[in-house]
């Protein structure tokens, strides 16, 4: 049979055909990473649970899901079709990024996948060389995976769990940031909801622009700056977050936790927002809500002490300020309470 | 309105309306130990990641997932309605059991949860007090929950990643059975497999004798031996592994791992089904299956050099062989390759 027509009549194989070992034989080749002999994992995938080396007597961890039409949509309404890829890059960076909130470096990770019957088992080869992939091409050169556990489903969930080290330091906590601190960004943001947005529309994906699609590509696949954390940890760090949920409610998280106000400079947001401004203009979009409310890039905000120079990576934003007397701690723009989107129309 | 009226036109309270702060409110305050000092989380929630004590530098790292429909019913045919409780102490106790497995010690927990928008608060409640019973009933007394994600889907999924501790020891494999160990086995066997006949019967569970609602409430709520696994490795046991899928599958991958044939004790065997006869026979099924293929016991199977006094909780169930010539590693009942349910036709 001609192979272009074989291509055609053969049925993609599934999960459903596979024992869980054989599709484990599957998957681990694909985890390997290529310096496996600086690697923290003592003890890999095989008995009943994997050993990690914790070289100062602490473990950071943390866990992390993405459940298909929660967190990705397998086809989207501009016809990108999310990769397995996608989702072990995405499901790698999530989890990285909250690790290197804290200043430290991971070291492993554990995986658990909820596969329905129907899944193509390359897409799953595919998540595999995403998660290697993700770990490597964004830095976290000592982190492996260590072991996982696969079972049944009626929809995709992807489950990380994340360790990783201080190195002996102390973590850099929401809580720490001091009236007279500077607070920087490190990392892009809005960039990943310019790409939401794209995706959600209805400009085929192929007709985009290099920056439209860069967008896209980073919602599906997140370039936290993993560099950064630690070198903010050194460079003494007074508070820290992961940009989750947009730098508006992950600034109010850290001002709530630091009792403080954090206000943010509107022309260094303005500038933020620029980047953004073809892409917005294509969707009739705000880009401003994309800067203050968008979250998935997984960027970094830090407060340092006034004086101390900002590590590479990140950019002053702003500063922290003592609470009112009549004040609960918050985000001001311009001297007023922030909400999403609201400082541009004065920016202008 | 009177109180029983009230009771019956309020509507239950779902996740739906909840925030994910709220509902994160709800639920911390059930996950505390009574004794946290003793805990081994120096960092609990709130933080991008959290902080575990690994004291002799290694930390051992399990995952395990458990998914609706898949691996509980939220009814069942016998009229059984699985609790939130009984996911969350399932979903502690199939941890603990990966670690118990290594010779290891819990020290901590990060959990994922997926549920659906209609999910009642009081059950995602319940679920947080079964967790926190779990763990400290089946005694890993210094272990807490230290963080965890929330999320939605369409179907409730439960991930727990665990972190233990060997306090400065080495891990008991799966590759350590040499020819003339003893094999033994600590816990239940095949007492959650009869439990499980029992909730996918028509048998309606109101009506089960003692013995047979026992059965039901092991399946639910698992009781790992968790003293033995440390004990084992304390006592020189040199391969241990969980019984997960049954005696026979695990002791099929002991003795892989291992190279060995495991011979197991018809009679031995013949004594831990004569425990599940009566429930057998009210189902017409074979307890000897039971005993050989039921795994959700948790309970260790763990082979000694021959001549070492067995901790506490083990009682031996037969012995470790070195292969003939033209044999490949696996299980023996009475001198012939064992298959489930096979040896008890002649053990009669």
């Amino acid at each position: 049979m001609p192979e272009d027509l074989r291509n055609r009549v053969v049925r993609q194989p599934t999960v459903a055909g596979l024992s869980e070992a054989d599709l484990l034989a599957r998957i681990f080749p694909r985890l390997r990473m290529e310096d496996s002999h600086t690697s923290n994992t003592l003890l890999g995938p095989g008995d009943d649970a994997a050993i990690v080396a914790a070289p100062d007597g602490k473990a950071v961890i943390s866990i992390d899901t993405q459940v298909q039409d929660q967190d990705f949509r397998l086809l989207w309404p501009n016809g990108y079709r999310t990769t397995g890829f996608d989702v072990g890059w995405k499901a790698a960076a999530q989890n990285l990024s909250d690790i290197n909130a804290m200043g430290a470096r991971a070291t492993s990770m554990v995986v658990s996948l909820t596969l329905p019957v129907d899944t193509p088992v390359s897409w799953v080869e595919d998540l595999a060389d995403g998660l290697t992939a993700g770990i490597r091409e964004l830095g976290a050169s000592h982190c492996s995976v260590a072991g996982g556990d696969l079972g049944r489903g009626h929809e995709i969930s992807v489950t990380v769990a994340v360790l990783g080290t201080l190195d002996g330091g102390s973590p850099v906590l929401r809580s720490g940031a001091r009236p007279g601190d500077i607070i920087a960004l490190a990392g892009t943001a809005g960039h990943a909801a310019a790409g939401l947005a794209l995706l959600e529309s209805g400009i085929a994906v192929e007709t985009l622009s290099p920056a439209g699609r860069a967008f896209v590509d980073l919602q599906c696949r997140p370039r936290p700056p993993l560099a950064a954390g630690p070198a903010a940890r050194a460079a003494g760090a007074t508070a820290m977050l992961d940009i989750s949920d947009g730098l508006l409610r992950d600034g109010q998280r850290l001002a709530t936790a630091s009792n403080v106000a954090v206000a943010l400079d509107p022309a260094l947001l303005t500038q933020l927002a620029d980047l953004l401004r073809p892409a917005a203009a294509l969707l009739g979009a705000d880009a401003a809500q994309w800067v203050l409310a968008g979250g998935e890039d997984h960027g970094l905000l830090a407060t340092f002490p006034a004086g101390v120079q900002l590590p590479p990576g990140f950019t002053a934003i702003g500063s922290v300020h003592a609470l009112g007397a009549d004040d609960g701690p918050g985000v001001l723009i311009a001297g007023r309470p922030a909400d999403a989107g609201g400082w541009d129309h004065f920016a202008h």
